[in-house]
């Protein structure tokens, strides 16, 4: 199948538009307020945080969801409306009215979405006023407007589309997105947001399905330092506008859509973890010859998740010792004997016992941008790849200095 | 029970002798060799590392330990001898062999435990050469030496001992420890080696006991960076120099010496804490009202390994919403509207809800060496202290730069 990269972003698909601009609630006045809006109603799915604390947003989307349209999407960045109680909850439920009516559209078809500080209340006379301009700014290039709207402390703003044809009968199908990541990123899929948006035709139940599926193979193979969020959430519009035939059943077409929605959700995530707080170097972690997928995601955390490890990726240091004891750490049965790593395609520690190579014949094999540890347990065919940057001086900079 | 503190570490209970010198492990030609020596057979304890990649000296230990006695235990730094195959076993048993031959005594009775690189062989001309000039240093005021010897990136040796009477008899009972830590610190003994020794006599299943429980109540509660090691090790001897009857049950006396056993390895863990790599505040997280010990321990332990949390430490900030972050992020039932944040006895999320304080009111709130954070539950009578540093700048300097 022919997957082609195209521009537009979030509204690179028929019949959607997007505007975002700045209403206050970051000090800065960087854009802070986004809005997605599909022109008819449009089919939606979602999947969001396993986190007890869920900010309000994320809450009344959970319930919102079951719905079985979607018209609009408000995203707001800089105030997380996390831990605010009723009071939080009042808030984003006004907000949605508030959008809704300004949007002439049904409430129920309205989600909100925050992201930023935890714990206090949204300035809710910069968003309502927000919302006033925001709206009218709705057009077909507003993407990258949004996709700007949405940022905390990333660096550059993330936001992809293809175009592909359905097998089934040729229908050019276009699906864009946008997603904000940075600091706090997580498999559980923590502080970051992602919208997608595509004019496919789709049943409910599999579109849902489809992004369940992708989120964890993308979003939730990503870390940057193992926490998680009151309020990830990845939301999915599909609004027909292609004139497909419905997909109804997991048969071609379904799968060809998928194909590329795990693509852009996997660009995406791994986009993320490029921009991750205080990031030089994008590692990739792949484990290989596991016995199940959950013991090879689970050693793929634990060696994701190591300062050790991180910390050696940043000063480009071959230190696999600290990946062999991460990995020894997996409450995993395997045979020590087997196991091998490699970094950058260098066999370092082979079935159980180090290759005897010179300090300087490792000189440099870490100074790449991109580092690839693999690790094979010889011991079933299960293989998962999770992605992750490492641990810098900026990263402690920017999270010693987030908030006050 | 009056617990009176006391000079002389590792050599102050009766018929301990102890020494360190350099053998040139070390490019720094710092100490990096040590021995704990007990004129008479002692009574043997010890807890090992869960790590599934035991280094050499640890599975040595793990054998050896099922002996009744121990009569010393040789220790380098600098190298960890873990993950060196066939060759690193042959290495410690030779070492092992030729410190009991120095000493005249039985090669059951003699232990080794390393620290340091792991994945390279032990330099054994060096420490050959270093067991001969060691073993004739071995005297009763070798212990500040051995506790240097001892060290990795600890910038401070760490040793402490104490004296106490038994309540049965009086008998007086001294007992000393000293411990290594810095990096790799983590719940489950990570990198760090303590060893006790004591005059007192008691049964080696009472020992064992004991050990096991005191370490689970300090090196198990303490976490400077959440990675495991290869080496993790605590010994304990008794060598009954004290004249005292046996304690053969768990008796007042058992009791009274369990007390100080426990402040002691307190004193060590807090000790490796206070000296954590880059460390400049000391975190204590207490997890109060819980359901469970177990559920208060993984709680504990996420809060305390969130690098997002240890930043905010490190920048002084009282981003208590990291905290609620972190605890939200535990798969463990609670209830959210019955949960309490406080950070140095100031509560600032109540029942749920944040506490409005304007932040002008939290400058300074932690910007002490010390941080306190509490968190309660209101779902049981459990509750788990543990002991944490904050993430610096030189944590990821010391990190990046130590191999290479």
């Amino acid at each position: 199948m022919v997957i082609k990269k195209i521009n537009g972003g979030i509204t690179a698909a028929q019949g959607y538009r997007a505007a975002g601009l700045s209403c206050g609630i970051k000090k800065s006045k960087n854009k802070d307020l986004a809005i997605v809006y599909s022109e008819s109603p449009a089919t939606s799915a979602a999947v969001f945080t396993t986190n007890h604390f869920k900010a309000a947003p994320v809450l009344l989307s959970i319930d919102k969801i079951k719905n079985k349209t979607i018209r609009a999407i408000l995203i707001n960045s800089g105030n997380a409306n996390a831990c605010t109680g009723e009071k939080g909850m009042k808030d984003a439920i006004k907000l949605v009215s508030l959008t809704a009516e300004k949007l002439n559209v049904n409430q129920n078809e309205v989600h909100i979405s925050s992201t930023g500080i935890i714990g206090e209340l949204l300035p809710m006379y910069k968003l309502e006023n927000g919302i006033d301009k925001l709206v009218p700014l709705l057009s077909k290039s507003g993407n990258s407007d949004a996709a700007e709207a949405i940022m905390t402390t990333d660096k550059v703003s993330k936001q992809i589309a293809y175009s592909f044809e359905l097998p089934s009968d040729g229908t050019k199908i276009k699906i864009g997105g946008m997603a904000k990541g940075s600091g706090m990123i997580h498999p559980n899929m923590a502080t970051m947001l992602g919208f997608i948006t595509t004019d496919l035709s789709i049943k409910k139940e599999l579109l849902q399905k489809a992004l369940k599926a992708v989120v964890d193979l993308s979003f939730n193979k990503i870390s940057v330092d193992g926490d998680q969020s009151t309020n990830d959430s990845v939301f999915l519009m599909a609004n027909a506008k292609a004139g497909n035939n419905q997909i109804v059943k997991e048969d071609d077409d379904y799968y060809a859509f998928f194909e590329v929605l795990q693509r852009l959700t996997v660009y995406l995530a791994k986009s993320i973890v490029y921009d991750g707080e205080g990031a030089t170097r994008f590692i990739t972690i792949q484990v290989n010859n596991a016995g199940t997928i959950e013991e090879a995601d689970l050693i793929s955390r634990k060696i994701a998740n190591s300062n050790l490890v991180k910390t050696a990726c940043f000063g480009g240091d071959p230190n696999w010792g600290r990946i062999v004891a991460a990995l020894g750490s997996c409450d995993i049965e395997f045979d020590k004997n087997k196991v091998t790593v490699s970094i950058n395609n260098r066999k370092l520690f082979n079935k159980g016992v180090p290759i005897n190579i010179k300090k300087e014949d490792l000189m440099g094999l870490m100074e790449s941008k991109e580092i690839l540890i693999e690790v094979n347990l010889l011991k079933g065919n299960e293989k998962v790849e999770f992605w992750t940057s490492d641990l810098s001086y900026d990263y402690v900079k920017i999270n010693a200095e987030y908030h006050t």
